[in-house]
């Protein structure tokens, strides 16, 4: 029952540490085109789901009403830096309501781009909740609450209208009721619902196609879809996986990451979504299987540019080359 | 053959991910008195080996010659955080050969300490030298050269009389032949030979009691034990684990992470030493096994206050418990 060893980082000649996975690339009728390890058992998707948690801010009409574009949009699906860029865009959001940053209820870290950490430090300042990685998506639902006509105030509350509707908008597109038990807290403190890779698979197969939703929901993904591809810094941010896979494949390839070694994928013009968990949470790892399912499931032609994501090297502080990552045989076979 | 699932991370009601690992706890005479999962493969031991590398600055008469007390000795041992006081005695440490932070070879990364990064680039400062969590174990090799009077500045190569000392005192200690080809390039650009955990803990046990060392190398490693005793603060820094654990328990716990997942440790008292890896190179995982270790060696009257790092919890942002780290059977039976 133990999943297998997907990822191996070496030094000089050795194996020095291994980083274990499961994996479920589905089709959006449900049809498993391939799988590794476990792809039943609950994970918490994390931030993967931002992108299926901000389709009520178009279904509610939120984002046609508040004038939204595709940097607003790719926000609110996003996992940013906290880079000077990623904050004024949530303070825009914010504006457009006649709110700011006090409505935000995701907590205030220092951002995770360090340079802008630095940057906001040499100014003497204090980060503020735009800085938080979830700001856009935290925005998000308070203009959706905001277009519902309901209180925001409670907004990250499960049983608010906002998380409501995130949790039938999820239901619909992996095709499963969440159990409360399975219901955790966020490192932002919005609710997160454990899922099976398998159905959190079906829902990004779902959500890169749009087969099998209604004709509303289909046009709301393609609309996300559509802001990220054309605004993929805004997903998150300078160096960051997520930002240079869909700089590089535009529409063709959505993919969001999530705490703990999640990541998420749809790639519609193969009708495929893709559902990942590195099990001891590792991200080095996490981008590495994404990219060899990415590269398995695209065309040849596109293998070349994918190949420094499924080797790479890790060099010390001196730039030394001392090791790197690389798929194990079980993963690129 | 693969590794017992350690530590467990919940979230709410669920484990959201695992750790696997191995331990060897043996005594100075090579006896194995308790061991979890691979113990024989070679891992590289990283900085959990500093104590074992800076036992020829005591030896070469470096550290008598130039006047280092317990904070620079400490020094040489720690993987510090790069708050302001680790940067002046390393600065100190070099002043003393009539040297400075351009004879460093480490790199100049910000400091892992993040509110003193913050304060440096408040001061509108870049990092130098001195901030690498290597420094000290630099500066340590910097002055041994000086003391042997050989040329200091090639001190990171293998084939440097410095580290040929190193190495020559680690074989000595973990009863081993290093081998060429299990050399690896460390972060901070010195070599790093792996061994197995049973040589590591055999190692960790016979510089906890001097047992089977010559009586100058039995007197070295004491000294330095005393060194860190004395100011654990120099050997990690402020909220760190190796540091915690040493202001709690004194002479009585000698401890010392490193990179990827690796802990050592010297319990004097029980005649043991500890050597550990986590499997996927996580911290937080490898601070809980060492927790585990440390708390079944030592009497019961330890161990209630060893009981927070065993069951960490995790907060998130607005300080909310969203769950924690806990043993899984297999480490607390």
């Amino acid at each position: 029952m133990s999943n297998p060893v997907l990822v191996e980082v070496l030094r000089g000649a050795l194996v020095e540490s291994r980083h274990r996975g499961a994996v479920a690339v589905v089709d959006a009728d449900g049809g498993t085109t391939f799988t590794l390890g476990d792809i039943e058992t609950p994970v918490y998707p994390r931030s993967a789901v931002k992108a299926l948690q901000a389709l009520p801010l178009i279904e509610s009409g939120a984002a046609e009403r508040f004038g939204f574009g595709d940097e607003e949009l790719a926000l609110a699906c996003a996992s940013h830096g906290g880079e000077p860029g990623h904050v004024a865009t949530a303070q825009r959001m914010l504006a457009a309501t006649g709110l700011d940053e006090a409505a935000l209820q995701c907590g205030a870290p220092w951002p995770s781009h360090s340079a802008s950490a630095r940057e906001l430090a040499r100014a003497g300042q204090e980060p503020s909740a735009l800085h938080n990685n979830c700001s856009g998506k935290h925005a998000g639902f308070v203009c959706t609450a905001c277009a519902l006509a309901v209180d925001y105030r409670d907004y990250i509350s499960p049983a608010h209208r906002v998380q409501r509707e995130v949790k039938a908008v999820i239901e619909n597109l992996c095709g499963l009721r969440l159990a409360d038990e399975h219901c955790g807290i966020d490192g932002c403190s919005a609710p997160n619902w454990a899922l099976p890779l398998n159905n959190l698979a079906l829902a990004f197969a779902r959500f890169g196609s749009g087969h099998t939703l209604s004709s509303q929901r289909a046009k709301a993904a393609a609309r996300l879809r559509a802001a990220c591809a054309a605004k993929p810094w805004h997903v998150a941010g300078t160096g960051r996986f997520c930002t240079e896979m869909m700089q590089h494949f535009g529409s063709r390839v959505f993919v969001k990451t999530g705490a703990e070694g999640v990541y998420c994928a749809a790639l519609p013009e193969q009708g495929l979504g893709i559902a990942l968990k590195c099990d001891d949470g590792a991200g080095r790892a996490a981008e590495l299987i994404m990219a060899a399912m990415i590269t398995r499931f695209l065309p040849e032609a596109d293998r070349s540019w994918l190949g420094r994501f499924l080797q790479p090297r890790l060099r010390n502080w001196n730039g030394t080359a001392v090791g790197g990552l690389r798929p194990t045989e079980v993963l690129s076979r």
